[in-house]
């Protein structure tokens, strides 16, 4: 018989070893969040169907997994007339719910529905899964985990520059040297003024987001194809090619954005953010970078995206400042800004430079060999004995072959074997195997918590 | 405009204040399992629907959430015959995956499909949220946390006694004492032999699980209609009854099913179980009652069942031993035990005996107030140094009125605000209000850290 085993694809399966390694990660993402004060929320896996539609655009409508209604599904619709319809239109008479497609959305819906018990400004971190159907590619899954961490409430650009930090930390900790490319999307707003095309804004950064993917040529090819004139694309290509340090770039953006209120504006927010970050000493690179767009239209303000340096990963985090994202909800005028950390590429990055530390195994520190008998009930005590001074520990279950109970040691990476045999329980101590070294000893049970520990 | 802001019925938001407290209860958990040596594993949130149909039972499958296939998913459906279809049926042609129900069932494919990359005996814990599209009700959601920890490959019943210390451990550090019930479902095999009717064992399981619930008479009359005879019915009664210490039952037991081998193995099971736990001395009371049963059929020898002695709120961690749970995938014998505890359940616990500890917070230890101009640049600095010390804090954000700055930690439980004004700035010293006794004073950062940490 055979029976199918596998899993959905674009799933995956944890295994403990990389578990410890993803719980590397998270844990010390979660450990920064908490310490810049943060607090965890979570959402249900599952939102009304209608809480998502419409919000991804045409492309993430189709990409939301949609869970079928319990019981008769069908009941009420005129099943003789189902092949006149569309799929999507048909899915949402007989699905009303839907996996999250992202954290963004569900906390907008969490801050509407709950504005009378929060503190404004809010800081929340939500570690985690969402679901999209994309298709399954190398570092693309269809379940995966984001890391989000936001405050909402306020339009301080005092948290522009503490969520740098909070990237600089989090990839400093990693141990993975970062540059932060920094925009504001009314930058964006004053270089579609400056070349008299402010009404092709979201045409403009829709194309200018694919220029390091697509090249310059192809940017060119689309922005004359939504309608733009040769003439106000080359102001456009003056504009992005502007050069210097970031200092530089900003003042000299002031030219050509001069007739531009909201450019202006933009440039004035990052040059705070800026004096922000002089007085704390990033260990990261940050660039000013003018064409970073970021697909997200709720953008409205400065917006981040975080890469590697070592290798060519693609975004790894990214974010930014949202003026009106409760909007879709009923609620305006809430100013947020936050940042995503990815989780799965992060993890891509550190096993490609082969920098998870050595110990990221939370395994048992130490085995103790079972002989049966008299002898498993003294070991039993001792197993106790050590958990008590909490090291992880464990006892082979069965009084098996030794070369077995060595091989399961082995196996698990486990670095001590305890034996107790008659002459060790008269003496009080145990018979330490080393299975690194192969050095064996036998001490007393004291020593023993000094070397296993 | 009237925009819905609600969430599915049976799911719920976890507001930082449940959050701190839930995690309190998942981090106990957590590092039990890692003190005893138990290693993480997470499977997907869904499985292919084939994985999971036909292994709850017909009230199981019609409560599995399913997920409607991406795209066409009405392509090749002859759509004119769908109506004469059970929606049953159809839901299997239109859904190809569905959300985990339990995390046993995957756990068991997990273990056939990575068979040869295992350590046997595996001990894993799996922590993660189950979907039922059962019908909410208190205490019973749509989305929940199981919290299982397994070991799989051996048949050593130092599993069962390891597996009682572990919940003895998890409840005595969350300060809810508990008491463990403890049966064989080979005792109640030896019942089934005892009484002429082993054909029946199903069905005298089935019944026998209610007892609690629905009491003697109603089970004799389930029984009866079963095809039990009144006699047998009778002598099943005399067994389950009888009384005494948990030794004195096993004694007295032998008696009646000394005529079933299984019966008789499983007593000495229990004996055997029993004889580790007496050299270990758990806080928790553990008793040996002959009608527990509990649901699931995959159960072969050991079965638990946890209550708190404090209050009636049903099961909250049980589990069992199980010899062929992974036969349904086609990998036989490989005998395993473990046990769930109900996150869920254990929440509302110390939720209604108020044994949450107070410090579950994990908020900001200290405010910085935010002056504005020099003095926030100021305080800036020493926001990072309080950090620098590991102490969780936070500046706000905004020089808003001292009023407005005051509530914000009042209302977030923030003990300490640090105030900084150009006297401070001076003396380098810092204003630390206490928000608990209102006691203010002037000190060096220093001294803060040492009152805050």
């Amino acid at each position: 018989m055979s029976i199918n085993t596998g899993i959905p694809k674009g799933t995956r399966d944890f295994s403990p070893a990389e578990m410890m390694r993803r719980n590397y990660i998270f844990d010390t993402i979660k450990d920064i969040f908490r310490l810049y004060a943060y607090q965890p929320l979570e959402t249900p896996s599952m939102e009304n169907l209608s809480t998502l539609m419409g919000k991804y655009g045409e492309e993430g409508d189709r990409l939301i997994f949609k869970i079928l209604n319990s019981g008769d599904f069908l009941a009420g619709l005129d099943c003789s007339k189902l092949s006149e319809q569309s799929p999507s239109k048909i899915s949402t008479k007989i699905c009303e719910k839907a996996l999250r497609y992202d954290l963004t959305v569900p906390f907008a819906r969490y801050i509407v529905q709950h504005k009378n018990e929060i503190t404004f400004p809010f800081r929340r971190y939500q570690i985690q899964p969402v679901w999209r159907a994309d298709r399954p590619q190398k570092g693309r899954y269809r379940e995966f985990y984001q890391c989000d961490v936001d405050v909402i409430g306020t339009h301080s650009l005092l948290c522009e520059m503490e969520l740098m930090r909070i990237i600089d930390d989090v990839f400093g900790k990693l141990n993975v040297p970062v540059q932060i490319h920094l925009n504001n999307r009314k930058i964006l707003t004053g270089i579609a003024d400056a070349i008299g095309h402010s009404e092709k804004f979201l045409d403009i950064t829709t194309a200018i987001d694919k220029l390091e993917k697509i090249g310059e040529e192809k940017v060119t090819e689309e922005l004359l194809s939504k309608g733009l004139t040769a003439a106000a694309i080359e102001k456009l290509w003056k504009i992005v090619r502007i050069d210097g340090s970031n200092d530089d770039k900003l003042e000299a953006l002031k030219v050509p954005l001069s007739s531009s209120d909201t450019g202006l504006l933009g440039i004035s927010e990052l040059q705070t953010v800026f004096s922000y970050l002089n007085d704390c000493g990033l260990r990261s690179e940050v660039s000013f970078d003018i064409s970073l767009a970021r697909g997200l239209n709720y953008y409205t303000g400065a917006i981040f995206e975080v890469k590697a340096k070592e290798v060519n990963f693609g975004s790894i985090c990214g974010g930014g400042r949202y003026d009106d994202l409760t909007g879709i909800f009923g609620l305006n005028d809430v100013s947020g800004v936050g940042v995503s950390f990815g989780a799965d590429r992060i993890y891509d990055v550190l096993n490609e430079l082969n920098r998870f530390p050595a110990e990221t195994s939370a395994g048992a520190r130490i085995l103790f060999a079972n002989f049966g008998g008299a002898e498993e009930r003294y070991s039993l005590k001792m197993l106790d004995y050590v958990r008590k001074q909490d090291i992880r520990a464990e006892m082979y279950p069965e009084a098996a072959k030794m070369k077995k109970q060595f091989a399961y040691a082995d196996n698990k990476n486990i670095p001590f074997v305890a034996m107790i045999g008659s002459e060790e329980m008269a003496n009080h101590s145990i018979s330490l195997k080393n299975m690194l070294t192969g050095d064996q000893r036998t001490i007393k049970v004291e020593e023993v918590i000094k070397l296993v520990s």
